[in-house]
């Protein structure tokens, strides 16, 4: 029950984070790794993001002089080669995404390393840069991935344990939150895999814009999550100019990448929340327990 | 990562297209085509839609002088034989949409022919008028739906790549979007066959403007898709009146039907914005793969 | 597709009707009837309308000089014997609504008519008075309930295709619709049985004005439907104060109890709008089908 | 059908208190009761609720001079023993929620008891205190819980059959109610286990403030329930800090923890109220059934 008292450099009283989710139609070969239907919706809704998306929210970012972080699953990257090397000569930073945007739940220890591995060799191969962090797909994590992550030196961005950068077993965790993900509220493919209609953006803006002004209030991170094929739609764009032009009004900001972040965080909190990554035993044998 | 760059007809900034599917009851049929269950209460509120919603929605068409697309299931068609002659009398066009609203998820490739052959027939039947278009049920397509659309020299108004039209192996493509589709957000049936609640209209609309803006300033096409028994409520025909009050109030916005658009798109644009049609395949044998 | 043409008494552009299905705790025990866990959740939230919701409803058509029309099942009548009488003595109508509140997907021919019958003879013992009409649980019909309906001289208000009175077999129906249904927004109980999270009343309140300006507009019927423990909460009572104050202060609305409508449709207009009540053939053996 | 006249100190036109069930993690060990799964994702979300949330809700809570109700699962109490110390020294009252947030319609009877005992002997050896009142999980009760609440002398706030106090078989009620709890419409948490997406807080909002509208107007009481980990999010925070700035500005309201509103409810009015505990009988040899 600690104060909020994470410190940032001087002069800045909240930090801000543009992270995009570059998933195009690498999950749809995920959930149909068993067999892929001769069905074509699913698949043109999604290489939108690419084809249109990824382009307009690349100019909204210029008109505000931001830089992102754009995790990029190594099928996308190797289905559009050109996204890569885009993203970098436009200063943003790229990080991995798994290869085929493989779900924790569902992965072994040895398929997610084996992904791993491929995503950073194609990274380097279209880049010449190898990646500084991770994201994992649908934000699930495993001891075993962190454990890799950890491996590797790479940041995490994954955990929602904080809404400030801390530290889970020698990783740096630069947290997201469902609440900031344009997927929770606008992500609908039709043919009964929905969870529910896409929202109405301005109420979901009026509360991004809540947690901003909380965030700010606190001292705290606020990371936004966007994706190529839902917030490169054209309602969305306009909701996210007129989330950045409020954001962006507030000078005591940072804008920065996830690398950035997390290198301050390195440089002067590692050991400051400090979290054990393991997962804690379950009731059996506990004295409370009589199941 | 194209900039937007679609070019439309001298003086014109953005299309809209104004589209109903006129449903009525045949999804219900299609539904239960293992044997029809003795009820009536989503047959009658379908039913709706020919009784009362598609009148006032014609009414409202008029006073904003738009011509829409009307895409009608053959079944529909046969039940009322009056809505064709009326709808092409009143000076809008007519489009294909199956013969009883079947899904491409659950139909044989002879299944789809069959259908759309009988449609065809029934339409010159009915109106001397060989529909120039088609759309498919729910929005899904396949490959072989495609090769039929395209042999029948026909354009398809299915599938969502882009925000503007596109070439799909030859066939012209007119996209729809999910977030411009009243059922998305306002389809209500009872029974326990609903994904949420009913929204309210307010937000939607809000949003439905913003997509507009965002296309407008874009230069994509705005195509709204709405539904006899759905859009024929009240609330919804005072929500779509506002809508095209606003909509209207820009005159550099061109309002046409589907082969007004589709039209265009073939004399300025066919080999612009190509894609591929086939399935890509799945993840078996790619070397980041291990299951 | 004919033009909104129902006629109403003279001086009257529109017609109004607040309708109360007095369910309490009765459709629990229709769930539960293979056995009643024990559980108080449910009961305890469902027994709320009784105890405070009716009273509170009660008084707030009073000061709207509203006569309203409830339904109520014949267990509520029965665990609540002051129900009837109090209804009555205040100068509202009483419907009948199943006894169980039998949903009809799931009860045989005689089980619905034994319920209807011991139905009757509860109203009459408690009040002296028949009642006139009938509406169905879930507004869900089958061509027996309207045979039966028809037997008794009733008319019937489940069925939703016109929203204005129309005929159904001889039967005159007095449509209710979802959208101005509380319970479809409202409606949750906790323990995994719930559609979606109850809705934010503000922007559902704009959807019903939005109603009824068009059904206003469009000369039809407003039929409200609301429930003793989802309506008697506090919150939506503010709500429907709202409503009403709104409502109210359009002098050309005529409200009426659900038998004055059908009395003035049986008087003018029982043979326009006329439909057929049974169900259509399904598609086996249609020449467009080949399943 | 009874009017709403709950009497309260003079100089009180209604009540209101703000508790907290401060879950943490300790659902997800219930849930996984049969195995612990080795992901990270929930657990850090839940943790996120003693690390950060509940330290932003008391300074909330100092601001406005209110005292709260927190609700305690002894389990969490274990993993956090800062937190019923704490609670205690900053003058709120503590209260039982089980041990790993037991939902009674899996539970056995025993266990319950089992839990609850372990529960109180906790809470004594953290603090000293016994703690006056149980909550359960979900709200969910069982006559065997109600027995065991009475044979200890406890206030209950579970069920919800009105909007003020009860009195259940001897134990005192305070109710809360789903329509004033953050879980039903912000909790969220990935992985396919969430009803819906988090909801606009804007709209809930003016939603709470309509119930406390109404029920400040019938004299009744405003229950808020939170969740360490829902309502510490930032964007939260800004929403209570809206809703406690208008609310504690009406100054007849009697701001009380859950035991303050019990002593009153037992000196004045246990006898009103007063409900069997018992669940009805099912349908099985009712005359009107047939199944």
């Amino acid at each position: 029950m600690a104060h909020d008292e994470y410190t940032w450099p001087a002069g800045v009283q909240s930090a801000a984070c543009f992270t995009l989710d570059l998933d195009a139609h690498s999950p749809h070969l995920w959930i149909h790794r068993g067999g892929m239907p001769q069905l074509l919706s699913h698949l043109e809704q999604r290489r939108f993001g690419p084809r249109v998306g990824v382009g307009r929210i690349l100019d909204l970012l210029d008109r505000f002089a931001i830089k992102g972080t754009f995790f990029v699953p190594g099928f996308v990257a190797e289905e559009f080669p050109e996204i890569l090397p885009t993203l970098v000569e436009r200063g943003h930073e790229i990080g991995l995404h798994g290869y085929f945007h493989e779900l924790a739940n569902d992965l072994s220890d040895e398929g997610f390393t084996h992904a791993l591995d491929h995503s950073i060799a194609l990274f380097e191969a279209q880049t010449g840069i190898r990646p500084k962090g991770f994201r994992s797909p649908a934000w699930e994590m495993t001891p075993h991935m962190l454990a890799e992550v950890k491996r590797l030196g790479m940041w995490d961005s994954s955990l929602m344990g904080y809404d400030h950068p801390y530290t889970v077993d020698g990783v740096t965790e630069i947290p997201p939150q469902w609440t900031l993900d344009d997927a929770v509220y606008f992500k609908f493919l039709g043919g009964g895999v929905d969870l529910a209609p896409p929202s109405a953006p301005g109420p979901i803006l009026d509360g991004w814009l809540d947690e901003w002004e909380g965030l700010h209030r606190f001292g705290s991170l606020f990371m936004l999550t966007v994706h190529d094929w839902i917030s490169g739609r054209a309602q969305r764009i306009v909701m996210l100019e007129k989330l950045l032009t409020r954001i962006t009004a507030e000078k005591s900001v940072w804008w920065a990448t996830v690398s950035e972040i997390a290198a301050h965080h390195e440089a002067t909190q590692k050991d400051r929340y400090v979290i054990d990554p393991s997962v804690p035993q379950g009731v059996e044998g506990h004295p409370a327990w009589r199941g």
